[in-house]
């Protein structure tokens, strides 16, 4: 007998989990139907900046599969109708036509909940005046382009400086703005410690961009035509022929909320192991993933809400294969991410000083600098690589990087360390690659290693 | 009372040694000799190719740390002095002055074996002729530079195709050479499987490299002057202006073998995992590292030869702590190497399908084609990745890369999986860092021990 699947949301979690799914099971065994509210499935979101910039061409450079690529996959994927309600008890659910308005209720044996994430939009005045651009979909990042061709002037105020504020400062440097970052935090980046996102300011600064920390804005001012012409804080004023939102994004969860699902404390859905939602009410028929779940820190144990596409395509990865019948597991992440502005890669992974605290754990700090090939070798450049490890232990608990070519994916040595709970000493001993062209003779995560090795056993912070 | 460490050797190991054994012990404490048989201490010989193609402006620009800023430290260090024996029994060592041929007997409380490797060098009529060149220690690389500015010919054959082989062809092409490489392999990179040799070898070819393989020297051939004018093969001719070696190393070990000292069967020194010479001879004495030891494969659990500087640098680092009090051992290596070709990178860690065979292990080999960068971000670059993993137990048993930008340095994650001993699922779920410059959603390991799951899972081959 013939099963339903139905996807709720068409990008990476959703249609990866679909594609999947299809991979293991004929459409004589199951049947898939994927809602999408809105005009594209399967778009790179993290692309966005890069096509603002200008280094990538098209936006259809950023569409891994269109919608017809779905289809011909035997998968029933229905644009532009959102699901507006989840019926969990009579495992069905209400989806809207956003053309017509028209509503029909849909059975499920099995249900995926993608539904991402959305941006943080502060309630102020002049929020959604014209000029105001949010870069969370292809739509988002096809009107800011018509924005920056459509207005002759050249600055642009970016509120926000966490990767998505960052990395729109870059974009529009490309595209020859003055740009002004206004940051609430003491310094840019702040999912890396102060001292580390001290180095992210300095380098956005010798670049020419205008960093503004510490800064809360209060609204956006329009013109006579209702443009947006500035950013107000409470002492001052930004003038801006476009404003970016680069604040970052929450779980979209209302109809999880609504049908009763549970949700953690950042108020993403929660999963097992298997990316099945918890709990008496989704009675093992629901599965949830990308944006819109809480994840398990395997650092802190605690649970968080990251919006990657790397996890997003994971997980569908894991339901695709356990709604087809098979058995995959998510374990967890560690908190890996990394970044650029312009030449400066910035990079983290695991607990920064602040989680270590929350978490309850005592903890050595160390920074070093090395340089990413040998001192000798042309294009060796600078990189500054700070380490946490559990004092008495010597855990590695986690890792940040700032520094040119090279820096960034030196990370995930880091980051693979972790997930096996190695002590920095024995880090130290790791076979890392060498070669002058491409390291020091000590790697320089092997530097600070030591440098960890040292100050725990030497006991201090 | 103060003891008397006394190093042979003073290049990365032997003078990385006495340097950590300094840091821990005045020199009240611990009286540090060392003797060099040559006129330098502590270079980069990994460097040298890059400075004979130019890369690297001057030879002083390979050395780390001079005789004097040894000396500096209350080192004694002897150069030119070469120690012709060491007397176990009487704990002490026999040196000559090269310049005099004076000898003179010293005595050690502790011993500390650095000899490095020695080039091989085929017995072969014509190896002595001028033009013929190692590329071992800084005198051999100013001895090729001499002979490259001193001769107008512009053809250079490499003999061997290795990692010295390759860097060497690169650099002589960067010298503007007509180059060949004459391999006695089926391919070249032997420390490859031969299909991803032959990655390299087309690479190289499409660099405008003569790659000649299977095929075995038997002579050089030289000119009315005495001067190399050609290599032969048995069946053909190679006009050469210069000619380089680049075969290979073997442990520098006849001293050690001559004191009675045991060695493995790559010929080289075993130690306990705190660098500490096995057996009662060395009478818990005598430490050895570097390029004169073999060391344990941590996942076939045989013994290996590997002269590599960040092997050499981190053993000197271990024994340094050990002679000075302190406590440190080298669990041993993965057998992770980097090197490049032009913009051709190569990397490996682990076992080559040869070594899991003859290992006795049961494997699936997996390959596969990624990028660097996200596919629409400009500067992605292909690479091919091949995986080894145990069969049922899914263990990774070993990575080669083969690509352009990004490539190499990615090994890493592998090497720390292997350390671990981590399956391939278990790699599937490692978080590495995600963004379009730096990487596709799926980094190209992770699609490679996606596929290898499903070779361990299928059983197959």
């Amino acid at each position: 007998m013939s099963e339903r699947l139905v996807v709720i949301g068409g990008d990476a979690a959703g249609m990866s989990a679909a594609s999947q799914a299809r991979r293991l099971k004929s459409p004589q065994e199951l049947e898939i139907v994927a809602f999408e509210r809105g005009n594209f499935t399967s778009f790179s979101a993290c692309g966005i900046p890069y096509w603002v910039g200008g280094d990538v061409a098209e936006r259809d450079d950023l569409i891994a599969r269109t919608p017809e690529e779905h289809r011909e996959r035997s998968i029933d994927l229905r644009m532009r109708t959102e699901v507006v309600e989840i019926d969990a008890r009579e495992r069905r659910v209400r989806a809207r036509d956003l053309a017509s308005g028209a509503e029909e209720w849909t059975a499920y044996d099995k249900l995926v909940i993608a539904t991402g994430a959305r941006p943080l939009r502060p309630d102020l005045p002049g929020i959604d005046a014209p000029g105001v651009h949010g870069v969370q979909t292809l739509d988002d990042g096809q009107a800011l382009l018509d924005t920056l061709t459509g207005t002759p002037g050249r600055r642009a105020v970016v509120i926000g400086a966490g990767y998505i504020g960052v990395e729109m400062a870059e974009a529009l440097i490309g595209r020859g703005y003055e740009v002004t970052v206004v940051n609430r935090g003491k310094e840019p980046m702040s999912t890396l410690d102060p001292d580390m996102g001290r180095l992210v300011r300095e380098a956005m600064t010798g670049m020419g961009i205008t960093m503004v920390n510490d800064a809360e804005v209060t609204k956006i001012l329009t013109a006579d035509d209702g443009r947006a012409r500035a950013v107000a804080t409470e002492d001052r004023e930004f003038p801006a022929d476009v404003v970016v939102l680069g604040i970052g994004v929450r779980p979209e969860t209302a109809l999880a909320r609504a049908a009763g699902l549970p949700l953690g404390e950042h108020g993403g859905l929660l999963t097992d192991l298997a990316m099945r939602v918890r709990g008496p009410v989704a009675d093992g028929a629901i599965w949830a993933g990308g944006d819109c779940v809480e994840v398990l820190d395997l650092v802190s144990g605690r649970e968080r809400h990251i919006a990657l596409g790397t996890h997003a395509n994971k997980h569908g990865q894991i339901i695709g294969s356990n709604v087809g019948g098979g058995y995959a597991t998510f374990p967890g992440v560690v908190g890996t991410a990394v970044s650029k502005v312009c030449d400066l890669e910035i990079a983290r992974t695991g607990l920064r000083e602040k989680d270590a605290r929350a978490a309850g754990l005592q903890y050595a700090a160390v920074t070093i600098e090395s340089t990413s090939r040998a001192g000798y070798y042309p294009g060796a450049a600078l990189m500054t690589v700070k380490m946490l490890a559990e004092r008495r232990t010597g855990r590695l608990l986690g890792v940040q990087i700032v520094g040119r070519e090279g820096a960034a994916k030196r990370v995930d040595v880091a980051a693979v360390a972790l997930t096996a709970r190695m002590t920095v000493e024995q880090m130290t001993a790791l076979d890392l690659g060498y070669a002058p062209p491409f390291s020091p003779v000590w790697d320089p995560v092997l530097v600070a290693a030591r440098k960890a090795v040292s100050a725990v056993r030497a006991g201090g912070a």
